[in-house]
């Protein structure tokens, strides 16, 4: 294979982010390398997948929210290209979104959501709980709900896999093994240090190694992106061989996010009938057992949403580990060190932002300028912040 | 080896009561071969090991109880006698059951389970809820309860190992295969055909299949043991290695039985901190999915009883298939077929009933008569119950 003419760079990190920026720099010329041990294997392999910007709004800034509308608008043109250049499915669907409220209190959260939607310039559309069970008519009694048409869904698994064939397929190197240590020369990262102790030498070092990001070597203090483990489990719920024969494989036609007494749950449907169950969020450390209270709580709510998961089967409990940040918004462009580009932080919306940061970032590699839309998640923030609470 | 001078015997399946048989027959001068693609895999692998006789009583007849009783009493010298002969252990613990209540319904329930075990002749000792904590400090708010101080418990996984061993240090040929016809010559068994065709001839044949054991063919209508599948799913939660150091291992001191709101579960524990949490009994065919209502059920009625749990690994989820009868109890002793000998249909007390179940089986072997604890229990209630309903 012909050497790319551009210039180098190693991304830390084989999970959505760390694999759609690689595909992008190496389409855009650049010679990249991807260092990790067991790619798609992290957060990525845990996720559900929804490709929901307008329910994650609920839970952030406007500005997170265009970033994931962006993306969002971007998915089905990304995902068909990964198709087309990989002939690999990624478990694209676009079928929208159902938030239902199970009882009033929770009701009127979901009203403070519209309320917060709509003041990003959303329309989301109010349903009564009959409205809810004509569009799904296997919920249970919920109270009412808000539907989202545009929302889509994707499997995380099956998009790393088409992410890894496609840029291997560009000309990325792959290379099963963790970096350690990101090196410098003169005050400006020039590469990376493997477990086994080999140098990997590169013009750019871009750091997409999820909640482990700000655990390498090397790095100096105004170059520690501020993540941390964010513990989610997660079940997978499939049904079994007795389904009606023509009819529907699964019991949703699309995502359903309930709130029950207070508490989240999600069910994301895939074409064969599996239903996806999220997810826990535990300040646990790195910490991934799936635990009796974790299973206990979503199958509760889960069964309180949708009483028909009872009969699925329990095919799969996982646990895994999202990269949260301060202000739970990503970490995305270049560090304090020279030369090292951060795409990390994404917490729960990493498959969500991974066509977006993969065009950010490998933008930036190839041209040297930051797209205005990165300016709001630049690892600046953070230092100010901690200035201010220094002051 | 030298080939024992005694009669020889085929006992098809390896479970625990199969390999108990085969064990026992070896020692006492029978040529046996075991015949199991995958000993120990059946029901003794997904069962909890509980030792108790009296709680089962609830469930029993006077007759069923006594025999538990009476392998019940075996039980610390044929473990015992079991490690003695190959090293290996078998996790009985001689500890006790507690049995709560959650409601005052369920207390209720309880009165009428010690008024049973009272008209059996068995003492157990009524506590209070106060009582029930200072026994077990980890319960929840439970309103009472009733101590068995005399009941044990086994890991069934370490015994069928021991007895694997044990069976073949004491000359048990074992043979990776199933069984999947009994033969007869001039109407009486003499061997069975494995799945690849080999045809093995014994003087005497044990059927020891579990729900399988009256699916051979080969088998005259009056010799097919009545048992069904009935599925029971159950739970393995471990604690992490934060655990208390120097401190017990585990949350509960002995096996604990509830009663939620009518519904039944269990916790045993391991010393190894391990707590089994059972079970469902489930009349689904010999599906053995693990299902969503299933885990949710035990989750929901052992967090009831001990809050603790829900900080605990949930280390395994898995499935089983019991033996079940009409009247729920074993069929042991010879069949309408001369030389075939049943034992089987053991339900949920197949552990408890081993040791018994070999005595009495492998005394019949060896000197055709079969002791009058079993007369209860053999097959031809079946045949009575059949010819007066078809009165």
């Amino acid at each position: 294979m012909d050497t790319p003419a551009g210039p180098s760079v190693v991304v830390i990190g084989g999970g959505v982010i760390g694999l759609s920026v690689a595909w992008r720099a190496a389409q855009r010329g650049l010679a990249v390398t991807v260092a990790d041990p067991d790619p798609g294997t992290g957060a990525s392999y845990a996720a559900a997948g929804m490709i929901t910007p307008v329910s994650e709004a609920a839970y952030a800034e406007r500005e997170l929210y265009q970033l994931g509308v962006a993306s969002q608008q971007q998915f089905a043109a990304f995902t068909a290209e990964l198709t087309g250049a990989t002939g690999l499915p990624t478990g694209y669907r676009q079928a929208g979104t159902l938030q239902v409220a199970w009882d009033s209190d929770d009701l009127a959260v979901l009203g403070e959501f519209r309320a917060l939607q709509e003041s990003f310039g959303v329309t989301v559309q109010p349903l009564t709980s009959r409205e809810c069970r004509a569009a799904e008519p296997l919920l249970g009694p919920v109270r009412g709900g808000l539907l989202s048409p545009d929302d889509a869904s994707v499997d995380p698994r099956l998009l790393t896999s088409a992410l890894l064939r496609a840029a291997t397929g560009a000309g990325v190197r792959l290379i099963r093994s963790a970096a350690v240590e990101v090196t410098s020369t003169a005050g400006r990262a020039d590469g990376a240090v493997l477990a086994d102790g080999t140098g990997l030498r590169a013009d750019w070092v871009v750091l997409a190694a999820g909640w482990r990001s700000g655990a390498l070597a090397g790095l100096p203090p105004e170059a520690i992106p501020p993540v941390r483990p964010v513990k989610g489990q997660i079940l997978r719920l499939r049904p079994g061989p007795g389904g009606p024969p023509g009819g529907p494989a699964g019991l949703l036609n699309r995502t359903v996010r309930g709130i029950v007494q207070g508490s989240s749950v999600y069910l994301v449907p895939r074409d064969s009938g599996e239903l996806v169950v999220g997810a826990t969020q535990e300040e646990m450390g790195s910490d991934t057992r799936v635990t009796a209270g974790g299973v206990w709580g979503l199958l509760r709510d889960a069964r309180a949403i949708v009483p028909g998961i009872t009969e699925l089967e329990l095919a799969e409990a996982v646990a895994g580990l999202r990269p949260g940040t301060p202000d739970n918004a990503p970490v995305l462009g270049p560090s304090g060190l020279p030369g090292l580009i951060l795409a990390t932080g994404h917490f729960r919306a990493g498959v969500l932002l991974a066509p977006v940061t993969a065009e950010l970032i490998s933008g930036y590699l190839a041209t040297g300028e930051l797209d205005e839309r990165a300016a709001p998640f630049g690892p600046g923030r953070f230092a100010l912040a901690r200035q201010e609470a220094g002051r």
